[in-house]
C-alpha cells in the first residue's frame, strides 16, 4: 500500500456540500488501504472576506498581523474536513502549520520553507489516521504564524510529499489535469495523460493556471510524482514527472498569457553595459523583463524591446523615464494591447521544424509576429492581443488536430 | 506605572467601528506609561457561526476538532486589533493560545488551566509592545488545541494577571459594573463601587452574569484586582477584591434567576441513605442539584424537593423514573415555571435581620416563598415564576431604595 499526498483548493471545499464530496475521495484512498495525508486550502472565499475586514480596519496592516489573520482560514478547513471525516465514521486528525512543525524563514506573506519535521504527522499515520493539514502556512524562528504566497498549499503538498517519502502527491482542481491548450478557448485542447516538470513548469509561468511553479519546481528537484486532477469528476488527471513516455508527441500544449506589455526605447548608444543599465532600472523596483530584442546597431545607436507584465507597466515607465539620462535613449514608447502565444514540449529539442511549424500556422491565420523568443523546450511569440485566440487556435489545431 | 490586563468581549470587537473604539482604550493606558496586555473573545457572532458550519457538515463533532475550529475566531480578533492599534502607531503584537504558553489538561471543551510560561509576553512587554492574547484557548499535553470553555477569556485575563502579577485585571463588557439588581428590570438599580470576591461569585451563579464564576474564583484564590467596567461608557466601573470598604452596606445586590426547575419525589422511605441515591442517580447524568428541602418526616416516609437548572428538567425527570425502583418513591412532580430570587451580601453576616428584611418585603407585596436557602453571605428564595419581577423589585427597593 502507498502513502499518497492529496491537496485540494478553496473551491474544492468551498461549502458543506463540497467538503463532504472530498471527504469521499479522501476516505476512498483510505478505505484501499494507504496512508493518506491531506492538504487544504482555506474555503472559497475566505481568505478575501479575510482580507476585506483588516482593510476596513487598516489599509496597510503589518504582514505578521496579516498572516496571523490569514491562517485562521486553512485551519477552518481541516477542522471542518475532520468532521466530515469522522461522520463517515474515519479516525481522522487535523493539525496546524505549526502542529506539523513546518518552519518557514521570517518573510512574513512569502516565507520560504527552511524545515519540516513532520514527527507528528508519522506518529499519526502510524496510528492509521487520515492526517488533515492546514496548507499554506508554517512559523518562524522567533514562532511567529507565516504564510508561504501564492501557491503555497501546493508548496506544502509537496513538501510533505518530499518528507514523507510519499509515493504520489495528488493536485485537485476544478480542472480535469493539464491540457494541450486552455480548454475554455479551444474547444479541441486534449487532457495530456503525462508531462515532464521541466514542461509543466514553462506552462505554469505562461499562464496554464494550473500548478504554481515553486511547487513544481520543488517536486522536479526531489522527483516527486505528481498529478493533477479534478475534484468533481473521478477518473485520472495528468501525472507530472521527471520522464515521459518515449512517443510523446513533439508539443505538450499551446498557452497563451495576456498578462504582457511590450515597451521600446530608442536610439541609446551602441556600447557595451547599456543593457545591464535598463535591466537594472528595472529590477530597483522589482519588475522582471521577459522577451528581449535589441535591434541590429544602425549608425551608433540600437533599438531595445521587451516585455513586461502588463500590471508592471506604468512602473516600469516611470522607472525608465527617471533613468533615462543615466541610460541614454531618445524616445520610450509602449504597447499594452499585445499577448504572449507559446507551445511547449520536450521533444522539440529534437525536431527542428517545430519553430517552422508553428510560423507557418500564423502566418497562414494571417497572425503577424512581433518578437520571439525560444528556449529548448518553449517557442514564444508576442502578437496583437486582438489576434492571439486565432493564433492559438491555429497552432493548436496545426500541432493536436491532424 | 502599572502592568495592566484588559478583557474585552465578542460584542466590544463586533465590528470594524467596535475594535476601533476598543484600540483608542488601549492606547489611552499604553500611553499613559502602563504595560498592557489584552485579551479578545471571538468576534460577535463569529463562534456561533462557526458552530453553525460544523453543524452543517456533522452534527456531533469531535470535541477535539471542535476547539480546532473554535479556536480561529479569536485569532482573528488579535490580528485586527492589532491592526486597528498599527494604524494608530503603537508596537504592538498579537499571540494565540500556544505562543503564551497556555497549557491546559486534555479535556476538550472545557479545558483546565495547568501551567502558563508567559515568557514570550514578558519579552514581548520588556520591548514596549502592547500585547494582544487570544482568549479561551490553549493547548494540552499532545500539542493539540484546547478550549476553556464557558467564560474561558475571563479565565484567561485572570490566569495572565496571575502569572505577570498585574496591579489590575480590567473586564469590560457592554455594562458599566456591577449593579445592585438588574437595570433592564429596575430602574433603581445602582452601580457598586466595590464589591468582594465572594459576593461576585454569588451574584455571577445567580445570574447576574457580569463575569463567570471561574474567573472570579481563580481572582480570589491569587488576590488579583479586578475591575468591571464598560467599552463604551469611559467611567470607573465596579472593582472586585478581597475586602470592601467598612462603610459597605449590609447587602450588594439581588439577583433572579429564571433557569430553574422544582421537582418533588413524594413519599420515600425516611432512613439513611435515601438522599444520596437520589442525587447519585442525577449527578450520574452530570445534573446540578441546587436548594433543597426535605419534609419533616410523616409515619415512614417524607418528600424531598430540590430545584435544577429548567435545562436539565427533563434529564433529571427520566433519570429519576429509571432510578424509581431504586430509590422507592411513589410519585414524582414537577414545575418549570418557578424562578429563584436571591440577595447577596457579605454584610450580611453580621445583621441578623437581613432575611426577615427580605421575607417581610415579599409579604407586604403578597409574593409567596416555595423553597428557601441560604449561606453566609446569601438568601434565595423559590417563587412563582409569574412574581419574580414583582419580587425583586420589592426587595431592591426595601433594600436600595429607602
Amino acid at each position: 500500500m502507498a502513502l499518497i499526498v492529496q491537496k485540494f483548493g478553496g473551491s474544492s471545499v468551498a461549502n458543506a456540500e463540497k467538503i463532504e464530496r472530498v471527504a469521499w475521495i479522501i476516505a476512498e484512498k483510505y478505505t484501499e488501504g494507504n496512508d493518506v495525508v491531506v492538504v487544504l486550502s482555506a474555503q472559497g472565499d475566505t481568505t478575501d472576506d479575510l482580507i476585506t475586514k483588516a482593510n476596513e480596519i487598516n489599509p496597510n496592516p503589518s504582514k505578521r498581523e496579516m498572516d496571523m489573520l490569514l491562517s485562521t482560514g486553512e485551519q477552518i478547513s481541516v477542522a471542518l474536513m475532520a468532521m466530515a471525516l469522522e461522520k463517515l465514521g474515519l479516525p481522522v486528525v487535523s493539525l496546524t502549520g505549526w502542529q506539523i512543525g513546518m518552519q518557514t524563514n521570517t518573510e512574513y506573506n512569502n516565507a520560504r520553507i527552511k524545515a519540516l519535521s513532520a514527527e507528528r504527522i508519522k506518529a499519526e499515520l502510524d496510528r492509521r489516521r487520515i492526517v488533515l493539514v492546514a496548507g499554506f502556512q508554517g512559523i518562524n524562528r522567533y514562532d511567529d504564524i507565516t504564510t508561504l504566497g501564492r501557491g503555497g498549499s501546493d508548496t506544502t503538498a509537496v513538501a510533505l510529499a518530499v518528507v514523507l517519502n510519499a509515493d504520489l502527491c495528488q493536485i485537485f482542481s476544478d480542472v480535469e489535469g493539464v491540457y494541450t491548450s486552455d480548454p475554455r478557448k479551444i474547444p479541441g485542447a486534449k487532457k495530456l495523460d503525462e508531462i515532464t516538470y521541466d514542461e509543466m513548469l514553462e506552462l505554469a509561468s505562461l499562464g496554464a493556471q494550473v500548478l504554481h511553479n515553486r511547487s513544481v519546481e520543488m517536486a522536479k528537484r526531489y522527483n516527486v510524482k505528481m498529478e493533477v486532477l479534478s475534484s468533481y469528476v473521478r477518473k485520472p488527471g495528468t501525472k507530472v514527472k521527471g520522464v515521459t513516455k518515449v512517443e510523446q508527441s513533439k508539443i505538450s500544449g499551446v498557452a497563451m498569457d495576456t498578462n504582457v506589455a511590450q515597451i521600446a526605447i530608442m536610439e541609446v548608444e551602441d556600447e557595451p553595459g547599456i543593457a545591464f543599465r535598463v535591466f537594472q532600472a528595472l529590477s530597483k523596483e522589482k519588475i522582471n523583463v521577459d522577451i528581449i530584442l535589441q535591434s541590429v546597431g544602425r549608425n551608433t545607436t540600437k533599438d531595445i524591446s521587451f516585455t513586461v507584465a502588463r500590471t508592471d507597466l506604468d512602473c516600469a515607465v516611470a522607472a525608465l523615464k527617471e533613468a533615462q539620462k543615466f541610460i541614454g535613449f531618445s524616445d520610450i514608447s509602449m504597447n499594452a494591447n499585445v499577448a504572449k502565444v507559446s507551445i511547449v514540449g520536450a521533444g522539440m529539442m529534437s525536431s527542428p521544424g517545430v519553430a517552422a511549424m508553428m510560423f507557418e500556422a500564423l502566418y497562414d491565420s494571417k497572425v503577424n509576429i512581433g518578437l520571439i523568443s525560444t528556449s529548448e523546450i518553449k517557442i514564444s511569440v508576442l502578437v496583437d492581443e486582438h489576434e492571439a485566440d486565432r493564433a492559438m487556435s491555429a497552432i493548436h489545431a496545426r500541432f493536436f488536430e491532424t
